[in-house]
C-alpha cells in the first residue's frame, strides 16, 4: 500500500543488504518500528508475540523463516535440521492455516534443491508466495469492488458502509488486504465507501492497524468498540460485513479473530451481506468441522489486561489485580451464517461444492468428523 | 454488599451530617473515591460523567437529587424551580427509564408537602425509593436462584457458568444488584457458581466494577473480551447469561449496556437462556417498539478513544490521532431473543401478557409504533 514515508508491505528481503525486515505491529499507530529477523528464532517470536500476524503475513513470514533455516545450516547441515526448524516455525501459532502452507511449499522447494543452493531457493520462494498473495489481494479487490458497485447503485449519493473485525488489511497480508482490498478498490475508483472499524479487543488490530491503514490511504472511516456492530445494523447503518480469516475449512466454516462469529450473527439478524475474503491459502482442506476440529489458540491472560501497545504496569492494569482473565483468539463462524467468500479466482457461496468448483484441483477432503 | 472496609451501598444519606455521598465509579477497581452531592449540579454531573451509573442507581440519585433541589431552594422558592431542576435531572441521561420514574415519584410527594415540609419529604421519598430497590434485587436474587439450582442439578460437582455484560451489580443499584443478585445469592447458598465477566467496552464496567464486587464478595469469576462470549457459549462453556436493563418495554424489548444484543444472539444460537433482570421501575409502560423507539445515548467518543480510568493523554490514545470514532451506549433485545425475566415479583416470559399478569397495575401500554 503505497502510502508516503512507509514501507510498502508489512515484510520484505532488503537486496541491498540482504536481511528480511519486518514492521513490528505491535506499536502501531503511535510507532513505526522496522525489525530485522536474523534467524529462526527471531522469525518464531516475531509470529508468536504477533509482531506481525494476519493469515497471508504470517505464511510470507513463516517461508522467510525456512530461507534463514537453510541459511543458519548452511551447505553443511542435514536437511533433517531445516526440517527441524520448519517444524519449530509451523507451531509458532497454531489457528492460522497459511503458515504451515507456506513453510511447508517453502521448505520442499529447498529439499529438491541442491544443499549450496537451498537457501537461494527458499529465499526465492519466500519471495514467490509473497508476489503470490499480493497479486492474490489485488484480485480480491477487483472481485470484492463488484459487490461494493452493486450497493452504491441502489443508494446513489450516500456512502457505501462497510464493517469490518481485526485488521485484514496489507498489514495483514502483503499489500491491499483481503478484508479490505475490495474498500481500496472503491476508494481508487472514486466510490463514495466508509468503513466500520471494530476496536477488536483484546489486542485493537482495528482501531490501531486497520484504522491506520485506512487513514494513510484516506478512506473514511469510524472506529466502534466491538459492541457496536449489532445495534448499527439493526439501525440500518451498515451495507455490507467483509472480514478475514485465518483458517477456513473446505465446508466453509471461518475461523477469524475473536467476535467474528457475533458480528455474523447480527448480520444474519438484520438480513446484511456477510462476506468472507481470502486468498486459497487459508482454505484447510482437510477439515470438515470448524468449530468442533480448528484449534483455537488462548493467548495470555496479560493480553486482556493490560492496555495494548503499552507497558504493562499499575498504572494500564484494567481489572483487578486477583481477577482471573481468558484470552480466546479465534472463534468459528459456521457456513450457514456466511453469504460468500470473494477469492482470487472469484465470488462463491459458502459451500463444499461452490469452494471446489472454483478449486477443482484442490485436494479431496477429509471426513474427520460430522458437520456441526 | 457488606464488604469489609467498604461502604455497603454506592449512594448514601450520610444521617451525622447531613450529606449526600456517592462512590466515584470512574476510578474503581484501583481507588475508591467517595463524592459528596451538595447541590443539584453535583447530581446532574454525578449521573452523566457515569461517577454513577446503572438504572436503579440513577433513578435513586435522581430522587436525592429533587431532594438537593428543595433544599436548594427551600422554603421561599415556588415548586416550579424545583420542577425545573427535576426535569434538568431527568435530562442528564437519556436511556435509563428509572430516573425520570424516580424523580417524577420524588417530586410528586414533595409538591404535595407543605413548602417547609418538602426537603424532608424528599429525602424521605428518596430513602425509600433506595429501600425499595434494595428490596427488590433481595426478590430478584430469591427468584434467580431457582434457575441456577436447576441448572446446578443438571450437572453436579460442576460449577454453573454464568454469563454477565456490563455491570448490574450492588454498584449500579442499591444492594446485591439485579444480573448478580442470583450469582450472590446461589454463592451464598453454597452453590458452586462461576461468572463469565464482559469486559464491557468501552468504559470497561465488567472488568472493573463487576469483577471487583465479584471479588470483594469471593465469587469465582474470569474476565473475557466482549468479543469472548460466543465462543464460550460454542464450546458449552455457558450454562445461562443474566444481565440488567436501562429500559425494557410493556412488549419486552430491552435496551441494556452496547453489545447486550450480540450476546442474546449467540445465546439463541447455542440454545442457552437468556435473562434479564430487573425490577419494574425499569418497564417502561409507554413504549411498544424498543428497537424503533427507546432512545440510545450517543457519548463522547473520546470514552472509546482513550483508556478507560485514567487521564487522557498521547500516552493511552488507543488509535490514530486523526481517526473518528462513535460512541453508542446501549442497544435494544428484541424480545423474540429473551428467554425470560427476573423480577421482584417472579419470573415471566418476555411477552406482554406475561408481564401485565405480574404487574397487573401497571397503566396500559402506548400505540405508538407497529412492533419491529
Amino acid at each position: 500500500m503505497p502510502c508516503q514515508n512507509l514501507p510498502s508491505r508489512p515484510i520484505w528481503h532488503d537486496e541491498r543488504d540482504g536481511k528480511v525486515r519486518i514492521i513490528d505491529q505491535r506499536k502501531l499507530p503511535h510507532n513505526l518500528i522496522i525489525s530485522e529477523l536474523n534467524n529462526v528464532d527471531d522469525v518464531i517470536s516475531a509470529i508468536s508475540e504477533m509482531k506481525v500476524r494476519g493469515a497471508p503475513l504470517i505464511g510470507v513470514t513463516g517461508a522467510y523463516g525456512v530461507y534463514l533455516a537453510c541459511l543458519d545450516t548452511g551447505n553443511r547441515a542435514d536437511i533433517e535440521a531445516v526440517a527441524g526448524q520448519a517444524g519449530r516455525i509451523k507451531s509458532a501459532r497454531p489457528t492460522a492455516v497459511n503458515l504451515a502452507w507456506a513453510v511447508d511449499r517453502t521448505f520442499e522447494k529447498a529439499a529438491a534443491a541442491r544443499p549450496e543452493l537451498r537457501a537461494q531457493v527458499a529465499m526465492q520462494e519466500a519471495a514467490a508466495i509473497a508476489e503470490l498473495e499480493a497479486e492474490n489481494s489485488r484480485r480480491i479487490g477487483i472481485y470484492g469492488l463488484s459487490l461494493i458497485e452493486a450497493i452504491a447503485e441502489e443508494k446513489p449519493g450516500k456512502p457505501v458502509n462497510v464493517l469490518t473485525h481485526c485488521n485484514a488489511g496489507w498489514l495483514a497480508c502483503i499489500e491491499k488486504g483481503t478484508a479490505t482490498a475490495p474498500v481500496y478498490a472503491a476508494h481508487e475508483q472514486g466510490l463514495s465507501v466508509h468503513v466500520w472499524v471494530d476496536e477488536t479487543r483484546p489486542l485493537n488490530q482495528g482501531c490501531r492497524l486497520t484504522a491506520w491503514e485506512l487513514g494513510a490511504a484516506g478512506v473514511p472511516h469510524t472506529v466502534i468498540t466491538d459492541n457496536a456492530g449489532g445495534h448499527l445494523m439493526q439501525k440500518g447503518l451498515v451495507d455490507i460485513v467483509i472480514v478475514g480469516t485465518d483458517r477456513t475449512t473446505y465446508t466453509g466454516d471461518v475461523a477469524n479473530k475473536i467476535g467474528t462469529y457475533l458480528k455474523a450473527l447480527a448480520a444474519r439478524d438484520n438480513n446484511i451481506p456477510f462476506y468472507v475474503a481470502l486468498p486459497s491459502s487459508t482454505f484447510d482442506w482437510h477439515i470438515r468441522d470448524g468449530v468442533m476440529e480448528i484449534p483455537i489458540e488462548e493467548r495470555d491472560p496479560d493480553e486482556v489486561c493490560y492496555m495494548p501497545g503499552f507497558e504493562k504496569t499499575g498504572e494500564n492494569l484494567l481489572m483487578p489485580k486477583n481477577s482471573a482473565a481468558a484470552n480466546y483468539a479465534f472463534d468459528v463462524t459456521p457456513a450457514r451464517l456466511v453469504t460468500g467468500f470473494i477469492t482470487e479466482r472469484g465470488i462463491c457461496r459458502a459451500k463444499e461444492d461452490d469452494i471446489r468448483e472454483l478449486f477443482s484441483e484442490a485436494p479431496s477432503g477429509g471426513a474427520s468428523g460430522e458437520k456441526s
